[in-house]
């Protein structure tokens, strides 16, 4: 229990910006390897091609409406007074194709999506005509001058051959898979999803299902980064709880470290004596990132790297457990999958209450957003004690709230971090 | 190809507002059968059941600080220039208890998370402290005087016993994953998924890998839709395309409604000779419930019931499917998981450039979302040709525009559904 130089080096750590450990940590976050899965699989994966279209879209000319292809020449007469009368030669379904060419006087009855046939060069919506048979041929009849072009999408008219469909680390969502679906890609190559291993540290910690024991209490965060981990797009491995012993932590961190390709650990960083995975950052083990971030909560949080790999040690603290992952944890995942967006998306919203507490640290502080008529609000959490884990399903959002030395005032314009969605 | 008494219903189809659509499938969408299953597996899915706190959290007066457990009676005389000294009596990290009771003139070290002793009304951090030998007695020293309950997170700050946690059909994310953790919640009684049945329909669609052929296009649609009803909580099965052909679709269709919990088809809902499934929908199979929306795109999105099972017959135009899946199939299957709320999230925006498209009907444009300054725009995406299917993918909203006669200004206010995230 002396305090020793440790313990100094310990005390007087240096806080690195929140910014700053991003960078830093971005030189280890690379696009892994890849696989090739099927389409249907691939829902919310990260494309590690560029994706190119094999052809145009649409392929042919094709009709935007059911009714009739006709020859527009044919309609210049047309007028209330004057109904013109064509010939109708053919019946073109989707997905079949006129061995007929339309030529003055005729037409051919046509269905959305359909193949126009030659020498047609617009149609005419099937509500605007009527129908008759006459000297035993069926005709249709028309009122209305029609323009060339009308209700013809041309070829090419929505994505030319070659054109870039979607780019390298591009997540695949419902439009991505209509787009891919669309010109026949039913396959796609994808970054592999980086293994992450999660321990939580400290022998208080028991085990979801272990009955309760006095001073003890339950491993939450192992669960919650899990999902965390998942919604990143990493898959998440969940090992053995470190205990609070030097010797057995770094065996297993190491053995983790080489398995898989990051770790991270919660608890076990803050300023005690049981300090193991702050001790270990330090260690010659491994080479230490940093040990202190200028924000709140989860100042302790601390990184290390080993043979390329990342080692994130979070505070123990569920509330800054949460904001320690999606800072550094989530943008590394992402980053490994090829996402060009890393960080959570920043808005600038308008503080919707004053906000109390002071420190000399950017605080991270759950909330909500809210619009009112067209104007967003950030809604801090009632309580943001760092440890009132209760506040991390009510928020959709960080309010980042600088350094103050006062109150933040409502009103005041704050960045605010999504939480959920907005991923465009 | 006479027009008919069935063409006749075709053409003068009664439209029915979104939201009076939307209240009558309602009356569908119950809350479906619960299964159990681990916590560890129940991340995304609704809660079948209301979870209260088993045990007050903390249980245990909990120490916010490493340092020392005191009496802040005897710090009352503590000053820059009067250092009291504690005879430190016992050493207390996480997860154990102490035999000791803090008596006047005694302090134990406690750990961050731990216990806080007997006696002990107050810990004070390590950095404000010494540490001595003392005739032979570990002391520490302290210059400050603090107040009673520093420190201490007294039971049941964060929760009382009994209180509601999680209310039934809540999704279970990251955070409500972490409540119920810390709890030993390791079981959790979830709404099963609802079983989407998925037709395309339409001779002229090719499956995803087969060669292209003149006229034809690939079927697209289902595995965009099989996407999306994965991302809304259900369970997609994509079956056999159902050909032009009413008998066959009619006896697939019906058989699925059987076998399912509810079937969406995509196509053959349009004006034309081939409306298989507007056809079907309006046969005495079943018992129709619109067959026309006044919105765009997918005015002729149709619904029916059999059996108490909705047929949901979507557009085939992939931009209006999307649409018609987000405002129809998505609250059904929300409701089917307990979701409170079914229904997008709506905000008010600024316009951010004029809307030229004029229409007796509302229109559902893609876009995207901008926050400048504080302030939401919604940014309508360059052509909305609903058939363009390359905007669904770059759109992160629907933006509502109202029937308008003329251009809708930007700077107007209007109304976005949020397509993704934001799920508070």
């Amino acid at each position: 229990m002396k305090q020793t130089k440790d313990d100094y080096d310990k005390f007087h750590r240096k806080p690195m910006q929140v910014h700053n450990a991003q960078k830093l940590l971005s030189s280890y976050g690379k696009p892994g390897p890849t696989e090739k899965i099927p389409l249907q699989e691939g829902h919310g994966r990260f494309l590690a091609e560029e994706v190119q279209a094999p052809h145009p879209f649409p392929r042919f000319r094709r009709s935007g409406m059911d009714g009739y292809a006709i020859r527009s020449e044919d309609t210049t007469q047309c007028s209330s007074d004057n109904m013109i009368w064509l010939d109708v030669i053919d019946e073109i379904p989707c997905g079949y194709v006129s061995e007929k060419t339309i030529i003055s006087g005729t037409a051919a009855r046509i269905m959305t999506g359909a193949e126009v046939p030659e020498g047609a060069d617009a149609v005419v919506m099937l509500e605007m005509t009527e129908l008759r048979e006459h000297e035993g041929r069926t005709q249709m009849g028309l009122k209305r001058m029609i323009e060339a072009g009308k209700n013809i999408t041309p070829v090419g008219f929505e994505v030319k051959e070659g054109e870039v469909l979607l780019r390298t680390g591009r997540q695949i969502q419902a439009g991505e898979i209509s787009v891919l679906a669309s010109f026949g890609v039913h396959q796609v190559t994808v970054y592999q999803k980086p293994r992450i291993a999660i321990f939580s540290t400290g022998s208080e910690l028991l085990t979801l299902d272990e009955p309760l024991q006095p001073g003890k209490i339950r491993n939450s965060n192992t669960y919650m980064l899990a999902s965390q981990v998942r919604v990143a797009g990493g898959e998440p491995f969940i090992l053995e709880a470190v205990m609070d012993d030097l010797p057995l932590a770094k065996a297993k961190v190491e053995q983790a470290l080489q398995e898989y390709d990051a770790v991270v650990t919660s608890g076990g960083v803050s300023v005690g004596d049981y300090d193991i995975m702050g001790d270990f950052a330090r260690s010659d083990s491994v080479e230490m990132l940093y040990n202190k971030i200028a924000m709140r909560p989860g100042s302790v949080t601390t990184a290390a790297v080993k043979d390329g790999k990342l080692l994130f040690a979070l505070s123990g603290n569920p509330g800054a457990c949460f904001v320690g992952f999606e800072l550094f944890v989530r943008p590394f995942i992402l980053q490994s999958v090829g996402s060009g967006k890393p960080y959570l998306t920043e808005w600038t919203a308008v503080l919707d209450q004053d906000y109390t507490k002071v420190n000399a640290f950017t605080r991270y502080v759950r909330g909500r957003i809210e619009v009112r008529d067209g104007i967003l609000y950030a809604i801090p959490a009632k309580v943001d004690e760092s440890s009132v884990m209760v506040t991390i399903k009510d928020s959709d959002c960080l309010i980042v709230i600088p350094p103050a030395k006062s109150v933040t005032p409502a009103g005041d314009k704050v960045k605010v971090l999504l939480l959920k969605g907005n991923t465009l």
